[in-house]
């Protein structure tokens, strides 16, 4: 066979797969994925749609539709954001197959082989993958409790060449669930005016808010048109349905239009018309209000179980939202080996070792662990059976 | 805002997008769109399925799932090919967002900026869409009836570096409508193994067959792993969906598989469900052919009016099955134009021209006319308008 294309390099079987293969035996309490929680799934309301879509005479939901999408659904967004103080028109938007499909798609749009990313650090994984066919050259800043480090931010992009594109998730971060501050959304936006720089805002988790104030996004802090911003259905309606969403200014949208078309010529209309449908006949801010408790809950249980069974010299980030949460261990644990010959044959849990959430030099002492799919009971076993275990790590 | 990268000069809005939206307005006769006839969607058939799906307990249909696509469909789509002459299993099997984005991953996987990728002449618009991101050059090979020339193939091999892949659609092409010889699929495979290129077969129309024997798949015939096969449920059960498929030698189909979960992380959970459920539940085959006497019925009834009305020195493809046929006006004749002064303003009537279907040098005197989506007295209605108008430019 032929030779694969140069990007291909760039595109390797994540370590952590392997782990998530796992996370579907009913044997294995799972922290690693970044699932939200079935239970919660509006189910019989989307049947009532369904069922209301697919009659004869409505074969328009089967049929194709504009690759922008659903221009009701545009519209639909459109007046959501303008209710997070982002003022847009359906024009403004495009429905894309998930927040992933808007990484893959402003990636394309900015990124030729060799311009540079600059990611938190720790980032998401996801958008790692989704922008490596790109063959960019990353740079990371340290992320704290208060978001990316804008002193580490400016002087990367006071002595990096041909840095194109920010990208960072500053609500409830993955994997860290941290928080950026408003003073630095207002420096981040600054900065990048400053050096010319487009931001890509991706925003899945913002409205899973258990604690703090609602911080006005990156993209509504914007003078001169230069944020993507990215959202999804996937946690405040369900993700098999793959609906999201990337609002940006209208020379890019409509190049991410033209990319959207060319990759997989628009998002499946009948899940479109649902999102629509459900948007119109349910409240949908009260369906997320619903959720709250629960997620709430059960972050406070993962937190106060890491507080009674993690040994010393562990740390772990307090998400104010989410899914996450970011466990640091001591520098000589690595997490990933202990994961394999402690955590999985002797109590059957897994977590996402963090090496692969960094963008440049890895580090091997982190985890990612998720609260947000993952039953109370398997919540209390699973973090005191890897307590025992990684004390008895620590000990060797 | 920050400079675009390279790519995006290759991604420019096409010149047909302006007629397709014209497309929707009822008042308007389109040849333009090449959309399956929506009253044959099984659309009780799917109500009942997604009534099934969505019920308490169920909420894993709206869950994240493999980004490969649901195992059993997978398996599902693998015993069609495997009848079909290609033996294949599920692990061979990617589940695409439609036809379209096997195409977009398949070209991100082989193509790097400046290798060729050879087309037929005309070729699929949304091909030359998908792969111009990659930023490819461009060989084209004339197609006949019997499909792409090989002379003219092997000449292009033999004086062309960097030859990386050969795209195809042999039956019923889009948008001659023409199917290549079981002689020319066989040349086809030993020319690809002689310069060691990839074959991508695209055969989206391949179950719409009118006449003529069903031919052995390109991929029936590889022996060496180097051909790339292509499917959808587009066009056999429905659209909207967005499900396809990606038939693959085991090393490019991971790749391929990788490019997914980058792209988008995986189709819809809910859909693909239903497509599994449905080849489950109900009898596809005879679904298809159920829906045969209507297609062929719209392609003799368009056949016909062409040939009743259409000016002498037009001439016009007869396919054997898919949804198009492709006309050629006299050289002197370009048919946008005449589409944009007469075809429009005075008949209401709207076909693809056909430049932008070649991948070099483009040609104005051709259209791609569809017959699938459009009701029998508008067929009638709008060729026999369209011959009026078109004997007035000839004559003008």
């Amino acid at each position: 066979m032929t030779a694969f294309a140069r990007r291909a390099e760039r595109i390797q079987p994540s370590a952590i797969r392997e782990f998530l293969a796992l996370a579907g035996d009913p044997a294995i309490t799972s922290f690693a994925g970044g699932y939200p929680d079935a239970t919660l799934f509006p189910i019989d309301e989307l049947h009532k749609i369904y069922d209301d879509l697919l009659t004869p005479g409505s074969a328009g939901a089967l049929q194709y539709t504009a690759s922008e999408g659903l221009p009701e659904l545009r519209a639909q967004v459109a007046a959501r954001l303008t209710a997070d103080g982002m003022p847009c028109t359906a024009d403004d938007v495009l429905i894309t197959q998930g927040g992933q499909q808007g990484l893959d798609l402003t990636a394309k749009l900015f990124i030729d082989a060799g311009d540079v990313i600059v990611t938190e650090r720790p980032t998401f994984l996801g958008a790692l993958i989704a922008f490596n066919p790109c063959e960019p050259d990353y740079r990371s800043v340290p992320i704290d409790e208060e978001g990316m480090d804008m002193e580490a931010l400016e002087s990367v992009l006071r002595t990096t060449d041909r840095v194109k594109l920010i990208y960072t998730v500053p609500d409830y971060q993955n994997p860290t669930g941290q928080t950026m501050s408003l003073a630095r959304r207002r420096r981040l936006v600054e900065l990048a005016e400053e050096f010319d720089v487009v931001i890509l805002e991706d925003t899945p988790y913002r409205e899973l808010r258990y604690e703090g104030e609602r911080l006005p996004t990156i993209k509504s802090l914007d003078r001169t048109g230069r944020v993507v911003h990215l959202g999804s259905f996937s946690k405040i309606l369900a993700p098999g349905l793959r609906l999201g969403w990337a609002l940006a200014p209208a020379d890019v949208r409509e190049k991410l239009s033209l990319l959207k078309l060319a990759a997989d010529t628009q998002n499946g209309t009948l899940n479109m018309r649902a999102a629509a449908a459900y948007l119109t006949s349910f409240d949908i801010e009260a369906h997320i209000a619903s959720m709250l408790p629960t997620y709430r809950h059960k972050r406070d249980l993962m937190l106060s179980m890491l507080e009674e069974h993690f040994p010393e010299g562990t740390s772990w980030t307090r998400a104010q939202g989410g899914l996450f949460t970011w466990v640091t261990f001591p520098k000589r644990l690595d997490i990933a080996a202990v994961q394999r010959d402690l955590l999985i044959p002797r109590a059957g849990v897994i977590v996402v070792p963090g090496a692969p959430f960094f963008a440049v030099e890895p580090e091997s002492n982190h985890a990612r662990m998720s609260f947000s799919g993952v039953p109370d009971d398997r919540i209390v076993s699973g973090v005191s059976a890897m307590g025992a275990l990684l004390r008895e790590a620590l000990r060797a």
